[in-house]
C-alpha cells in the first residue's frame, strides 16, 4: 500500500452510471441513472431535461422556488429512506465556491443529487525537541459517518451564509476548544479536490486546507461529542498510517498527504511524487 | 488579467498536432506532425510505428544505442538549424522522475521530441518589519532563453546523475552566491506540471518547488552571469505583478501563484482559488 492508493481508492468513479442535473445551462450535479425515476416521483418540480438529463421544470426560475422544491423533494426522498435523515444544514448548490448559490438543499440530500460540498480541514501541528509532530482526532463511535476513523484534528462542512475562516474558528471551538485568537493564525494553503463514488451518491468536492502551528504545551478538548480522542504523533507515524492502512476517514488522508509534500516529509524524488501532487486536484 | 490567465496562457496546445513517440510500449514524447518527415530523414534509428506513432528501430533495445543515436540526431537536427545550439548537458528520457532513463538526450533537442523535462525553482523570502518580501530575479540581457525577463530567485533545469537537492545546492551557488549550508535548508513543498506548446516543441514539464526562507541581511549575489539584477519585493507587489504582466518567464509565474496559495496571500474564498489550485498541476 502507498499514498497514491488513497488518492486512488476515492476516485474511483464511473460518469456512466449517473445522469448530469442542469441547472441554467451548467451541469450542477449528477444522479445515478437507477435512482431518477425514484427522484421524479419524489418531486413534481424536477423532470428529464433534453439530451439524458435532469432540469428543473420550466417555471422554476427563482432561489426561493427552486430551494422550496428541493427541501420537498429531500423530506419525500427521507421519508421513503433514499437519502440519511436531514440535517437540518444548508449547503449551496453551486459549482464555483462563493458565486450566488443555484438553490440551497439541506446537507443530507447533496450526494443524491452528486452536488458538490465544500468543507474546512485543519492540520495543526507542533515541534516537539525539535521535530514535527501532528494532532490526530478520533470520531466518536456514535457519529454517524465514520465513526471510530481518524481524522484531522480539525474539520467541517462549510455551510451557506458563512466565511470559510468564520467557519474554521467555530469548528477548532468545538471540535478542539482551540481559542479563537489562536484559530484565526490558521494559515490557507491551498484545496484538495477528488470525486468519490459513495453509497449516497457521487461526491465531487473541495476541501480547503489550512495549517496551524500550536503551542507545544496546547491540549485540546472536544466539546461538540463528535471528537473521542486527541492523539499527538510524530510526523513520521502519521505518514506511516496514511500510507499503510485505512485508519483515517477518506479524505483526510488526502489533506494529510498535501501537509507531508507541503512540509517536505515525502521528498521529491519519491518515485510518486508528481503523480501524487497531480492527484490531489484532479 | 488574472492569476488564471498565467495558467491558462501556458497550457494552451493541441496534441492532434503532435505524433507520439513511443517507447518500449509508452508514450514517452511527441513529435510535430510537420517535422515527422524531417526527424525520419535526421535518424535512420527511427522509424514510423503503427497508429501514426514514431519508434525506434527494433534493434535499437540498448540506453547506450539509443542515446548514441539521438545523440547523432540531435547534431543533425543542430546543423540543419531545426533545434537550437546543443547544450552539452544531458537530460533522461524518462517520464516519470527516478525511473531508468530510455536514453539521455542533450537538453537543446527535448522539446523537439516532446520528451518531459524536469527543473528546480526555489523562492526565496524573507520577513522585513514583520511583512512578507520575496526576492525575485531578472535573466541577463543576453541569455539565450527570455531575456532581460523576472524570474524566481534561483532556478535551473535538472540534468541526469545529481539529486534535486544537489543541483538546487549548485544552482544556489551561481545564480545567487547561497551557501551551501543555507541551501540545504530549502524545503520541497511541491511540484508544478504544464504542457506548454513553444516554437521548439512541446514541453509536458514538471517544476520541483523549493521555499527557502533567508535572513533579513542576506544579499544574494550573481556569480554565473546568468541573473542581472535581484529586487527584494512585498509580496503584494510580487502577486500584482504575476496576476496583471507578462514579466515573469512563464513557468515562474506558476510557482509563484504556487507559493502565494499555500502562504495565504491568494484567500480561499477567491473566485479562482479551485481552478488555480487544480491549474497548477493538471
Amino acid at each position: 500500500m502507498s499514498f497514491l492508493d488513497r488518492i486512488r481508492e476515492i476516485n474511483r468513479h464511473d460518469l456512466s452510471a449517473y445522469m448530469d442535473f442542469v441547472v441554467d445551462g451548467c451541469v450542477l450535479g449528477r444522479v445515478r441513472r437507477d435512482r431518477v425515476a425514484i427522484l421524479l416521483k419524489s418531486s413534481p418540480l424536477l423532470r428529464r431535461g433534453k439530451g439524458e438529463t435532469i432540469e428543473f421544470q420550466a417555471d422554476l426560475t427563482t432561489v426561493e422556488a427552486r430551494s422550496a422544491g428541493m427541501a420537498a423533494a429531500a423530506a419525500t426522498l427521507e421519508a421513503a429512506g433514499h437519502i440519511p435523515a436531514l440535517r437540518a444544514e444548508l449547503y449551496p448548490a453551486t459549482w464555483n465556491f462563493g458565486d450566488p448559490p443555484r438553490f440551497a438543499i439541506d446537507r443530507a440530500a447533496v450526494p443524491f443529487f452528486g452536488l458538490r460540498a465544500w468543507g474546512v480541514h485543519m492540520n495543526g501541528y507542533t515541534w516537539k525537541n525539535g521535530h514535527l509532530h501532528m494532532w490526530i482526532g478520533r470520531r466518536a463511535d456514535d457519529k454517524p459517518t465514520y465513526p471510530g476513523m481518524l481524522d484531522n484534528m480539525v474539520a467541517g462542512g462549510q455551510p451557506t451564509g458563512v466565511g470559510l475562516m468564520e467557519n474554521l474558528i467555530k469548528e477548532c471551538a468545538e471540535e478542539a476548544d482551540i481559542p479563537a485568537d489562536l484559530a484565526r493564525q490558521a494559515q490557507s494553503v491551498g484545496a484538495i479536490t477528488y470525486v468519490q463514488e459513495a453509497p449516497e451518491g457521487l461526491k465531487p468536492d473541495v476541501q480547503f486546507c489550512f495549517d496551524l502551528e500550536l503551542p507545544p504545551d496546547f491540549m485540546p478538548r472536544n466539546t461538540d461529542g463528535e471528537i473521542a480522542d486527541f492523539f499527538l504523533w510524530p510526523i513520521e507515524k502519521v505518514a506511516k498510517t496514511v500510507a499503510t492502512t485505512r485508519s483515517f476517514k477518506f479524505n483526510c488522508n488526502l489533506v494529510i498527504i498535501d501537509f507531508l509534500i507541503r512540509h517536505g516529509v515525502i521528498p521529491p524524488d519519491d518515485r510518486d511524487y508528481v503523480a501524487l501532487v497531480q492527484g490531489l486536484h484532479p
